[in-house]
């Protein structure tokens, strides 16, 4: 059962509750901390899976192949905003693999970063498939295609072997067999993976210190986890809460929300935080994800209290109106439950 | 407790819970129906508090001394999309009470409809006050004051003759001594109201059938309903639940939702509906309070099948990716627990 894990305050009453569960889960697959149901909660990890569906382009050696810097490998593991220094960096990927636009079959959407969209309209613009905030994932879906010698075509439709190559990496980072991951179909037409929140959580763990299954792509995993922590504003952008806490002072942490609520953290070491806000909140503001990392990490001892001040505008961010006035505040209101016995809890 | 009502579902899995709690009650103030915790329930009406801040122009007179038509009537009852039909006749509005746009204090946002949004950056225009969705409840407060003899300078402030007037029919209406409405401040800067859903749902259905305190406000209700149900679209405008539930063939209805997941029906024969998402998730897409006022009044026989049919995209919204691909629906999961013996119910 969800448990509440935000409160939305205006004047003297709560007026939002955004529940939802959390799982913390170290590379050996001990359970260390959760709210709410982490094994039972079933959900698509969506954008979270970016890490792992960029896994295959290294592993395979298509990275190899193709030139692949780390800033390209950022965005391609990446969300991001669809600023000039987004769409600048797709458009030479693209060039670089030797694909065009009519390729990507994500669709246009506007830039998720509201200047940007805002550019374009004045510029009497329409936004482009590199626009996408998946574009660099798609890129890098053509990239693998073609150094797999396939036809990229059809990148999208399980199994192709795109997808058969992503679903092993899914699968041996989670710890769930290829056949139980539950599939669906993401926003931008790719295959999105559902698990439980506890395998989730596994995965990031699994990219910051690879064990098991996930061993072979030991090389792979640091060469996106330390891509992403290393150009944090190609992962997402302005504003945005992955570039922000990945700039806050964690050396090496990773960070990677999903749409419909969902947030993911790994931290060097081999921890991995997985939340999933039930009624699919993303903000802003409030981004309730954002409030309840932040207080996952304090209550772990993981960030500092200058760090957590620093990043209060996603922790603790102050409601203001039309006109600028404070009219209220969003807060975390759950403490997390640390497993006292991690060698019997073994999931 | 508030109570699973809207459940999003992506391929296999339910992505996403919306839960919350809902107050159908009859002008009597007998409770006919409810989900969850109707009388427990303390929230802000928000927006849906507009049809009552609206009620002191009629009682007053100022309607009838700034000759006020019923589209202005709507207009001030509304939460406007910006469009060029809503800030023309704000701008009239305005101009009929002698003031100007420095006088109201609402802030300017851009229009809520995303192609009038879209014109004003391609026109390279800022957004206006009267572009605010509440720019018409402002003009209206402005009309109020002066027809009061009074300074309207301040007219956002509690205690001012305005807000005054205002808080007394929200009292008389929701059946709630002035002393224990919540007051906070509401995203445009003037007072918003917070009760139980019960007592929101009772203010509706006195809107439809005044009685007792609310009975000397009877000839204003009429104004007020009448307008809003008879110009549906100067109360929310293109794609607006509000609209298109006012539009749905149900003589007389009148709809009116608010910020923070709050939706409110009123019924001819005297029915009021309270609906709070916990979560204060709006939508679009999809808007949860619209799927559950749907059900709602399906379940209770109001809207037939074909009603139903053709209020799907509001009530059984079907969820698209950026390509127009499928890929989930949004249903209810609810069913309203019929109170079987009024009479000895009443709260």
């Amino acid at each position: 059962m969800s448990e509440p894990l935000v409160e939305v305050v205006r004047a003297d009453l709560v007026e939002v509750i955004h529940r939802g569960d959390v799982a913390v889960v170290d590379s050996t697959g001990t359970l260390r901390a959760s709210v709410g149901d982490p094994v039972g909660k079933i959900t698509y990890s969506r954008s979270a899976a970016k890490p792992f569906q960029a896994l295959p382009l290294i592993h395979t050696g298509a990275a190899d192949r193709w030139h692949l810097t780390a800033p390209d490998l950022a965005l391609i593991a990446g969300s991001h905003n669809g600023e000039p220094v987004h769409t600048e960096q797709a458009a030479a990927l693209l060039d670089k693999i030797g694909c065009d636009l009519s390729d990507l079959i994500c669709g246009a959407h506007p830039p998720l970063e509201s200047q940007a969209a805002a550019a374009l309209l004045r510029g009497h613009e329409e936004p482009t498939t590199l626009h996408n905030n998946c574009s660099g994932k798609h890129i890098g879906m053509l990239a693998l295609a073609k150094h797999l010698g396939v036809d990229p075509r059809g990148y999208q439709t399980p199994g192709h072997p795109v997808q058969t190559a992503i679903l092993e990496a899914i699968s041996r980072f989670s710890g769930v067999r290829q056949e139980s991951v539950t599939i669906g179909i993401d926003g931008c037409g790719v295959p999105c993976f559902g698990t439980s929140l506890y395998s989730m959580a596994l995965a990031f763990a699994r990219l910051m210190e690879p064990r098991e299954g996930s061993q072979p792509y030991a090389g792979s995993a640091r060469g996106i986890r330390t891509a992403m922590a290393a150009h944090p504003y190609l992962v997402a952008g302005l504003g945005r809460f992955d570039t922000d806490l990945m700039r806050a002072g964690v050396d090496g942490l990773v960070s990677k929300g999903g749409a419909s609520g969902v947030q993911c953290v790994g931290l060097p070491g081999g921890l991995g935080l997985a939340i999933k806000i039930e009624d699919g909140a993303m903000g802003p503001p409030p981004a309730p994800g954002a409030v309840v990392t932040i207080a996952i990490l304090e209550q772990l001892g993981i960030l500092d209290p200058d760090q957590v001040s620093a990043l209060a505008a996603h922790g603790q961010p102050i409601l203001h109106n039309v006109s600028g006035q404070v009219v209220g505040q969003a807060r975390p209101i759950f403490e997390l439950v640390i497993n006292q016995a991690p060698a019997t809890s073994r999931v």
